[in-house]
């Protein structure tokens, strides 16, 4: 390999891990935004406070995002800024009309998206894949969640179908603009598909194949742990 | 004073506490809740971080209120639930239709609210005073909202009727949900102007009219920062 060629490689490395960054820097900013409203739904003070919980510490994961982008040297608004457009589009299209809803999405929809950005950490230097497997923690609350959508459904369970439709939505939704950013984001797709990576070449297609089973599994068990057929 | 008169005081003055610490708490609650949702109305994504870090210091407060509830052996959540009700009324009155209305309603509702909360501080003890004072602290963005409030103005001065109208309008909607609470709160509004409190003997009228010049001299102080007439 000649020397600019690890130049390259290593700029393609750096925009794609600005990228990555600031789309889960986005990400979780509007997440936090967007459990804080819907703790306004809940019907108990106790159910308000949960949800803002989960919105203080989506805001606690931003803050470290934000802070590496900046010790990266990289402006954060501009990091971010990509990927306003499709997450504000995905928020929009998936507004919940009720308190249940909105547990759906945060457990859903967070959900999928937190195990694909898992899959992408092995692709990453050392130093971004703690902080990226970090900030997807589980906050520890999905039991929260599912305890609620599950008596929910217990009580009135006509709710099933309803919720089960919302949740095959939000996935929708989700891959539709996860498929916008692939399509304009090249360093940030390079590094799941391409030869970007740290470690060298990426997924080919069986390993893709492979990868989007493990999403489907995982969302599945999310979905019957809920009480939903997928 | 017989001894049964010490422990009615001493009871008389927990209730109060209690009743502060709750309306307090839920106050914070929900202005994280809201300050995050209006979060998602700013122009731009800094605006958007400005604002999300308002509501995450709000969350820390209400936090140290609900543990500090707990410590005391009482059920947060019902200490705040008397406080839902007109809270939410307050809320839901004055819902900003647009950013600047959001700034405006952090910057001059919420000063009015802390102006009142400090004026109570003086009335407990020095542990409780503390911690009220502690959550009551300007939070350092008080700079932030006044600049963008100014700006807006000096680019579009028709916007200074309108703002106006919605501070006196959001004044208002505070004074009459404070007289519910007052009206229905026998404990808090006795540690204001009876004698349950910390010092003894709360306010006589003089005292109250005297509070009452300061709280709206703050405010007129406030309106003229913005560059709005009071």
């Amino acid at each position: 390999m000649a020397s600019s060629d690890v130049l390259d490689a290593s700029e393609d490395y750096r925009s794609a891990i600005v990228d990555l960054l600031g789309v889960l820097a986005y990400g979780e900013l509007m997440a936090s935004q967007r459990l804080a409203s819907d703790a306004a739904l809940a019907p108990t003070i106790e159910d308000q406070v949960q949800l803002s919980t989960m919105a203080a510490a989506e805001f606690r994961h931003f803050v470290r995002l934000r802070d590496r982008l900046a010790d990266m040297g990289v402006d954060p608004a501009a990091a971010m800024e990509p990927f306003r457009a499709p997450l504000e589009a995905f928020h929009e299209m998936t507004a919940p009309s009720d308190w249940l809803e909105g547990l759906v999405k945060a457990y859903v929809g967070d959900g999928i998206g937190i195990d694909f950005y898992r899959e992408i950490a092995s692709s990453l230097d050392p130093d971004t894949r703690d902080l990226v497997l970090d900030v997807c923690e589980d906050l520890g609350q999905s039991a929260f969640v599912v305890d609620r959508v599950r008596a929910a459904i217990a009580e009135d369970p006509r709710l099933e179908g309803r919720l089960a439709l919302w949740a095959r939505r939000l996935v929708g939704e989700a891959l539709s603009q996860a498929q916008h950013v692939a399509a304009e984001r090249e360093a940030l797709t390079a590094l799941l598909v391409g030869d970007v990576g740290a470690q060298g070449a990426g997924m080919d297609l069986t390993a893709i194949g492979a990868m989007l089973s493990r999403l489907t599994d995982a969302h599945a068990r999310r979905m019957r742990a809920l009480g939903l057929s997928s």
